[in-house]
This record gives structure tokens, C-alpha cells and sequence, in this order.
């Protein structure tokens, strides 16, 4: 299995990793989301990856973002590379039910409700636009641009917008098993709400059942004059899905082979209904020699935080598998 | 009189214009500050400013940043220089009273306090390193920064940090008349405070007496790896001291020459001092056919939120005189 499927696109001049965090407060309903180690601490998960990727280590609180069975975040993967290509990475605040502890390009969001209640983003449209602000000035000196996301529960809204845009979509999840049934029954009461109100247009759908993450995400890439990866696994191809609907260019993915590999969430067919390019990064947790890390291989955690698109953004510029699988393996060791 | 007084270094291929937004609870005592109708819609001025720059036009409120007197803010040149320009600002919301309505990278501080009765900048040293991290991203892509700031009030904080560093400046001051024997009062009291605390760090000096701008702007331009020009007048005359007295490297500030030509400030004098170089802009607002703008030569306003130094990035990108003042009168007159 080669470590990078697909041939990659060029070596960037100037890259810029913006990461999209926000939250959902699905990820507080028992059994969504795996991000945390409770579903009350979930929420906290944006706010700790992003110290953790930005200082090495957390201090802020006293737990880590890790999974209820101690598979460490995707955040370790994610601070290695940066590590590794001496990258600083630019964290989007889109809308965070706590403040962060490091400098993020905030657009001034909320957190978005539980779809539903009602509006889970009501200023979808605004979100969107100051997305695509923020799409304009990193064009302006940057080349190429891998965008990640962190958004726990943010699986279970990728998945309302899915459908919501008409899309037989399955969704991944940070869990071995995935909650479909849940996810499923959450997604029914959320496309009664999208048809009652009749809407078509991918940001009315975002507003209705999507998170902040979302309208963000595909206005940052919209405005983006370089070219663009998603870095990310379902919850990409909702932002990919927005994007092709609003007539813009659809931008390639890039992701995990846990995610493709994931029966549950027929990733592969959903990127080609969508039209979006994927490459698939395959790191061999199994032979690395860290037992949480090796879990991911069986399913758990998967992805997050811009994982699978770090490790592709290393191999483009340049850094050997086994470069990018030592460092991994220092990261998550020592965190 | 020329333009641009002194050589221009070159002309950047990839500059950044970042604008650091700060509030200081001293904007608000009566007669220090002029950025506003009154002290107390001071505060809002960087929020308005900001938006205005951005977007063209105030739509969040129903009044404008102008001086009591009706000067129009010096945002309408900072908005006239990034439309010409083509040029995307960023600003970075060093800490503020309001939430503002564009995009900002964020380094979640706090507005500062009253100087008088207790630390102005509890966290100015976090909020220096979180400015470094600022510009540690820039540099990963820009070759050229240009740094202006918005903070009412903040000729009052500067002074206290000039003083607090040993230095005899004096500062400018947005109104005609100069709120000298106000800003002095202050200032003796900060001294005393500074005095008995023992403080001779820069940091600690701002963290007794200054403002988060401050903190925040030294944090970004000493770890600019590319040229880093300071926007403004006898504010960044306090960060290019802050900057000194680190043992950094000093910026070269561009301003306006009504900033230089304020009997009451002493810039020249202060600027070889601290060993700063400086650029001085004429647009000869006294024949540009605006009567507001007239104002700004007879010295009310002079200066604020990047202008000078939006002037002088326009004509190192080889932007004609005319083309410039056409730009600003058309737009101070239609904003």
C-alpha cells in the first residue's frame, strides 16, 4: 500500500494551513461524538487541539482532547507535521462556545444549536462572507492552501447537509461503531425541517441543520485564488458538496485511508457523486509502535484536526514516509 | 515639499498591511481623546474604523468616527490606499471593548484599564508572546509588513511608556489643542506607580502603564522576519522604544508630516532617540478640495489607523501622487 495514493499536485512555494474550529452542541448529546473524553468535555476538544498544535503541549486544562478509550487526538499528527515542515498554522475561529488560548482569525460566529430546535446557524449567509474575506487575504501572498476543520459532532451535521443537498451520503464517525442509528434519527427530524421550509440553496441548508465550520470553510475556499485542499474526512465532502452546489470550483480532498476504509460511511462513492478528487493518505499506524495510534487502524478516531491532509501537505513538500511516520511517533509519545 | 520624504527601501513583492485594534478605558476620560464624536463613543472607533476600511461603509451604527468637530476619520484614507492597492488588510484584535464586525485575527486580550488605579496590561507579556506568534505567521509568506494600529487614547498610554522608559517625549494628540496639562497629570501619576513598582522591563512598563496595542504590535513586528515598517505616529514611536529597549531590532515608522509638524509632540527629536528612521508623507490635504480633510493641516486629526503609512505603501508600489489624493478625496467625499 503506497503511503500517498493519486499523484499530488506540485510542490507549493508558499503553502498556508488554516485549520476551521467550531462547535455543534450535537457533540453534548450522549453517543455523537468520540472527540473528548466525555460528551460534556467534547466541546473543549477545537479549543485544546489548537493549543496543543500551536505549543507542544496543554496547559490551559488539565485533561487531554483524547478519545473515551485514551486514543490520542489527531491533533499530535497534525502538531508533528507542522514540527516537521516548520509551519505555523493559521487556526479559524468560526464559532466557539469557549475562548481559545491562542491568536485565531475569528470571524465572529456562535456556536451553532442543535438543528433540531431550530436555526443551527442563523447567520450562515454572514458566516460565509466573512469566510470568503478571509479567503481574499490569505490569497494575497500564499500559493496553496490546505484547509482542515475541527468540529466534534460535526460528522452528524456534515451529514444533515449531505442529505439536505440531495446526497445519499453516509458519514464517518470518531467511533469504532458508529452511532448511525442516532446519527440517522437526528438527520430524519433535521430533513423535515429543510423541506418544511422548502430550502434549496446550499447556505439556507447550512443554516438550517449545518455547523458554523461549514459556511466558513466553503467561503474561505471559495475566495481562495490559489489552489485548495480540503483536509478532512466526511465533514470535507459536505464542505465540497456546498461548494459544487453554489457553482464553484470543487476543491480536491485530502484524507486518511481509515476514513476511505470506514463500511459505515461509503466515502469513496460519496467523492465521486460530489465530484471531488481525493488523495488518500495510508501512514500504517499498525507498524508505528503506539498502541493508541495503532487503534486508529482498527477504526477508532480515524481522523481530525487536518490529519490526513498534514501528513499529504509533508509528503508534498518533500518529507520521506519515514520522516513523517518518526515524527509522529515522537509527537504522540511525548504529549 | 515632496511627497515622500527620504528613499523608499524597494518595493515589496508580497507585503502585508496589518492594522492592531486596542481600546484604553483612558479614551473614555473627558478631553483625552478626540477619535470620536464623544469619550464615550470613542471606544467603538476601531470597530467602525475597521469596518469602514473593509467593507467601504458603516453599516452597525448610524453615526461616524468623525472628530467632534466633524473631521472625518483617517480610516477613509487607510480604506482609499487598500482599494488602490488592490491590497487586503488584516487586523488583529489586540483587545477590545466591543466585538467587531470584519474578521480579525484574534489574540483574545482584554481591553486596557485606567492606568491610575491599577495594571493597565495585566497580561502584556502573554499578549507580547501571542504577537510574536502573530508574526511568526506572517513571515511565512510576506516579505514585507507594514503595521499601523488603532487605539483611542492611546497617545496618552504611549506617553506613559515613553516616560516609563526614560525617554522626554512628548506625544501628539488627534485634537488641535494638544490636552497637554490632562495627558501630563496622567502621566506623572503612571510614573509614580511605575516608579514604585521598581518596573524597568518594557513589558512590565506596559503592563503598569500601557495598552494592549502595544504589547501586541512589539510581539509582531520582532518576529517579522522580512522589513517591518511602523505605521503611525507617536504611538509607534512607543513600540519602536518597547522594541529598543528589548534589545530587538528598531523598525522604521512612516507618518504623516502632521504628525511631524505638531509643536506640541517633538516627533523628530524623539524618533532620533529612540534611533527609529522614519518616512514623512505631505498629500497637501490643504488643496485637495475637502474641507474636512483641509483640517487635518491646520492639525486636528494628523494621523491614525495606518493612514500615513498606507500612503507611503502606495507610493513604494508605484502609485502616482494624483492617483492618490483622487483616491482619498473621492473617497472621504462619497463615505
Amino acid at each position: 500500500m503506497p503511503f500517498l495514493s493519486g499523484t499530488p499536485p506540485y510542490r507549493p512555494e508558499r503553502p498556508v494551513f488554516a485549520i476551521v474550529l467550531g462547535n455543534t452542541l450535537l457533540s453534548t448529546v450522549p453517543g455523537v461524538s468520540g472527540a473528548g473524553m466525555s460528551p460534556e468535555k467534547t466541546v473543549l476538544t477545537p479549543v485544546l487541539d489548537s493549543e496543543l498544535i500551536t505549543r507542544g503541549a496543554i496547559r490551559s486544562r488539565k485533561w487531554k482532547p483524547n478519545t473515551p478509550t485514551g486514543c490520542p487526538t489527531p491533533a499530535v499528527i497534525t502538531r508533528a507535521m507542522t514540527v516537521l515542515l516548520g509551519l505555523e498554522p493559521l487556526f479559524v475561529n468560526a464559532g466557539l462556545t469557549t475562548r481559545p488560548v491562542v491568536p485565531c482569525l475569528d470571524v465572529y460566529g456562535e456556536p451553532g444549536g442543535d438543528p433540531r430546535e431550530g436555526d443551527a446557524v442563523p447567520r450562515a449567509r454572514d458566516l460565509y462572507a466573512r469566510g470568503e474575506q478571509v479567503g481574499r487575504f490569505l490569497s494575497q501572498s500564499c500559493d496553496f492552501l490546505l484547509l482542515g476543520e475541527c468540529v466534534p459532532g460535526g460528522t452528524t451535521t456534515a451529514l444533515c447537509v449531505l442529505r439536505g443537498l440531495g446526497i445519499p451520503a453516509s458519514v464517518s464517525s470518531s467511533f469504532v461503531n458508529n452511532p448511525v442509528a442516532l446519527k440517522e434519527a437526528i438527520c430524519a427530524r433535521v430533513q423535515e425541517r429543510i423541506q418544511a421550509g422548502g430550502a434549496t440553496d446550499p447556505l439556507d441548508i447550512i443554516r438550517i441543520g449545518g455547523d458554523p465550520m461549514l459556511a466558513v470553510a466553503a467561503g474561505i475556499a471559495s475566495a481562495f485564488r490559489g489552489d485548495a485542499v480540503l483536509a478532512g474526512g466526511t465533514q470535507m465532502l459536505a464542505v465540497a458538496a456546498v461548494l459544487r452546489d453554489l457553482g464553484k470550483k470543487v476543491p480536491a480532498i485530502a484524507t486518511t485511508v481509515y476514513v476511505r476504509d470506514d463500511p459505515s460511511a461509503g466515502f469513496v462513492a460519496t467523492a465521486e457523486m460530489i465530484g471531488a478528487r481525493v488523495y488518500y493518505v495510508d501512514p500504517d499506524f499498525s507498524a508505528i509502535g503506539h498502541p493508541g495510534l495503532a487503534r486508529y487502524c482498527v477504526g477508532e478516531v480515524k481522523e481530525g484536526i487536518g490529519a490526513g491532509g498534514a501528513m499529504f501537505l509533508a509528503r508534498l513538500m518533500g518529507k520521506s514516509e519515514v520522516e513523517i511516520r518518526d515524527t509522529i511517533l515522537t509527537t504522540a509519545s511525548s504529549y
